[in-house]
């Protein structure tokens, strides 16, 4: 398993958003702006009653629309309280070019969930 | 759609690969040390008799491999006569760091995959 915390996005200085459990972050179908650091609590990415990933701190969500400048592909639900790091797409879009390993670890985290579908599907 | 094309890897200067129609480029499963651009011709990627893609000139495939240095996740044929651009581990890592145009296109590829997909089986 390859490094693919996000750890390093959410210091001290950094300013959060505060989800309570049982919260809808985004839809299916919505327009996006940020992606999301989580800084910690549990986050579910469904698609309608089938949830395809549930994430903990360090990880990311989100970035897909950034990439793509597509509709969120998926819902995101906090499945605990949850404290949130967005990243916006001009903040993103800086990252990448000022830091190859920040691209690179963005490419693992869409490898690894194509990894995880086509097992699953498989 | 945003740009997915390659096309600016394919140049007269490049060393390339030709492979005969029906030939494996490579099997699920395999190690893996280079992705590859299509020059011309047609690849189809599958996983058994199941087929994923069939991709086309200016398409890369393989890149999986080197993002998270997992076997290959699955088979690519040539369904056509192809000429492929071979891109190692070190060029790509090199594209990444010098050109974040060339880890968004990538992170574009992956981010399209996913959707079709999360389409396929949704």
């Amino acid at each position: 398993m390859r490094d693919t915390s996000f750890g390093v996005l959410t210091g001290h200085d950094v300013e959060t958003r505060f989800v309570k459990a049982g919260t809808v972050i985004f839809h299916q179908g919505d327009e996006a702006q940020e992606m999301f650091v989580i800084k910690s609590g549990e986050v579910r990415i469904q698609l309608g009653n089938r949830s395809l990933a549930e994430l903990s701190a360090d990880s990311i969500f989100g970035e897909m629309a950034l990439i793509d400048k597509e509709p969120r592909s998926a819902t995101a639900v906090a499945i605990t309280d949850v404290e949130l790091v967005p990243v916006s797409e001009r903040q993103f879009l800086f990252l990448v070019g000022q830091t190859p390993y920040f691209a690179l670890k963005v490419m693992r985290v869409l490898a690894q969930r194509l990894r995880a579908t086509s097992k699953t599907f498989g």
